[in-house]
């Protein structure tokens, strides 16, 4: 008997058929002799229903009163998805997130978790029922009503494994697991076994979507076994884990691209020091988080600093940088919209001679002009042009042989 | 300075607009120099619409998950209320009702409030803000979620209002107070200045529905004067209070009518100790509310128990009383569908002789036949046949001159 902890999205959940079928597979897992808890999501467009609700009565909805609307989305499904159980024969209770135990830090959109009290789901598995969890949310210290922003649910999930040493969290999706590369990109992409914490942080971020970067972030703390997997079938999908079982000589692991870039340049920043500072604690400020950052030397005393952002971030991330450019006296400020990043992933990336090179070969080769690079120890980035993205990623996805071949050809 | 909690029905935050005008009205209040907390329903059909949810998946939902479900009504409107106040420059928190402190004894749907526990409101309204509080909903003190039941709503408000220690509880509504009889019945119909928690209560129960009795009830126990008045407009409604001052000579105060009543006869019950309670314990085991009871003493040791019933309860009473019946060897079981009752009410109304005899002359003066009386301190009601309803409350309404004139005409 293993204590599984399941999460469902919002596509999953997102009407009685569907909520009568997650009931059906948290029952088939409780007849296979597992204690389930299970995390949902609001149904499907509700969150964005509630906020253009929030947004017809009032200009700028404050953040405490728009995560308690926002709340009940899932304690909707949460509800239902009870319902749904007793309904097909399997004892179960639904659970808020502050009854659920999960104690967050005061943010009322986009709090994180401090702690998860799970007493009372521990006690409800306990009692041969299945524990449903609305995800997403919490309680602070003083009793208020805190969201987890987006991704929410996954970490609730996660969280909640790790409070109550699950054998495994499944997280059910749309897709059939983690593949080496967005399917919709590069036919030839293939579906990974197993990917580590670190890789699949990397894919996160760089805008895979199957899982939330804090979800794997929570799983890495806390040793919890993720299993990303289709809500349409039970074939197995992707394990995230601690020791991936390294197929021999794979190096690269994945690919992953971003189009949703934004890319900013101040030229003739004068080389002293505390400019940087200056310069990304005013975007920081603004709540904008910067991706890539590339600082060039240049001759007399100047720099040139290039870096990335989210597109929907320009214009606040410009409001608050020209001003600052003038100040420190920078010649120039630069933008450009129609930038995307390419990555490949893999443990190790930066230790194996030649991969960066391969890759920059790869996009030479289609004729594709790198803008910046960026590399870490587990990943390496090329920013390009956006209308370019897809021919990029389909030749440095043949030129790792990523598409079922095992060895690495570097 | 005064402490007023305001309290707004399901019709009125039934949209965004209607959303603003709410919010207009307590900033009035607000304007006006006095502390608010706001008492919000669900929007328009939101109960109906996630109890037809509930029902879309299961045959049978629990009662417990579906008083999570429906919470969520409640705590969307007061968050939204609360986005409008702040928006049109008044500061707001809205609280849940388990955040408002509100201690439920344990009965998932239709609990009863058995604390309040406002320090969060009260410290809320001591920084100058407004407290907009969820309806129709508490904690239990396992941290369950609980519904107070139909009328719900009105009852967190004068309870509310109890434990701030309130100087008026306002009672927003689409009629403009409590009226001698249901203006749509009869034209002459006239508001009440003022009226005694007694008097509500039995208008209340007898189907004037401006005010629920639970809330009238708790008003009464803590001396809360309630204010039920119109929300489109400022003109003053009518005071339920302790001691009305009562206009000279008027001993009946209003006309109630309840047009959806069902009457059972049982025939021949053997005159023996026990036998009603024995008939009355099973029908209440049923859940069933047994409104008006006659026994009229007949020859040969038995006995007839005459009584009313919600026409709704009508199949499930008959079910658990026919063998009953058998049981105690009763001769026959009748009932009829289409009775009404019609009720006149006043404090004192016993006192007064010969007011009964005038409420039955002017029945027989229309050729209305009564077929069970029924009479109280402050009440007397006869059951009539119900398409004779509105012709009996014109009569009625007339011989005691309701309609302006203060003397009472017996």
């Amino acid at each position: 008997m293993a204590v599984i902890v399941q999460k469902y999205g919002g596509t999953s959940v997102g009407n009685a058929e569907r909520i009568y079928n997650v009931a059906r597979r948290v029952g088939a897992a409780v007849e296979a002799g597992h204690r389930v808890a299970a995390v949902v999501s609001a149904m499907g467009h509700t969150t964005d229903e509630l906020i253009a609700l929030a947004h017809s009565v009032a200009a700028r909805p404050p953040d405490r009163e728009m995560a308690l609307l926002l709340a009940t989305g899932e304690q909707v499904s949460s509800a239902l998805l009870a319902m749904a159980l007793n309904n097909q024969g399997y004892q179960a209770l639904s659970f808020t997130g502050p009854q659920a135990g999960i104690l967050t830090d005061g943010v009322s959109l986009g709090s994180r978790i401090v702690e998860f009290k799970a007493q009372r789901i521990h006690a409800c598995l306990a009692e041969g029922k299945v524990a449903v969890v609305a995800g997403f949310q919490g309680q602070d210290s003083n009793g208020e009503i805190n969201t987890l922003g987006r991704g929410g649910s996954d970490t609730t999930a996660v969280a909640l494994a790790a409070a109550l040493k699950a054998d495994i969290c499944e997280i059910y999706t749309d897709v059939d697991g983690v593949f080496t590369v967005d399917p919709r990109l590069v036919a030839e992409a293939r579906k990974m076994e197993e990917i580590t914490y670190d890789e699949m942080l990397e894919l996160a971020s760089l805008g895979a979507k199957v899982l939330h970067p804090r979800a794997v972030e929570c799983g890495r703390e806390h040793g919890v076994v993720i299993h990303v997997r289709s809500s349409f079938h039970y074939n197995p999908g992707t394990l995230v884990k601690e020791a991936a079982d390294m197929e021999i000589g794979t190096v690269v692991r994945g690919i992953a691209c971003d189009t949703d870039q934004a890319k900013i340049a101040i030229i003739g920043v004068p080389d002293r020091p505390g400019v940087a500072a200056r310069i990304f604690s005013a975007i920081a400020g603004a709540g904008v988080n910067v991706d890539l950052i590339v600082q060039s030397i240049r001759r007399n005393g100047e720099n040139d600093i290039l870096f990335t952002i989210a597109v929907a971030d320009l214009d606040k991330t410009l409001t608050v940088l020209e001003p600052v450019a003038r100040e420190i006296g920078a010649r120039n400020v630069f933008h450009q919209r129609g930038v995307a990043k390419v990555s490949i992933v893999g443990a190790g990336i930066a230790h194996h001679s030649g991969v960066a090179a391969a890759m920059f070969e790869a996009l030479a080769a289609e004729g594709i002009n790198i803008e910046i690079i960026s590399t870490s120890e587990i990943r390496i980035s090329c920013l390009i042009a956006a209308e370019r993205v897809e021919e990029a990623v389909r030749a440095v996805h043949r030129r790792f042989s990523l598409a079922g071949c095992p060895e690495l050809k570097v």
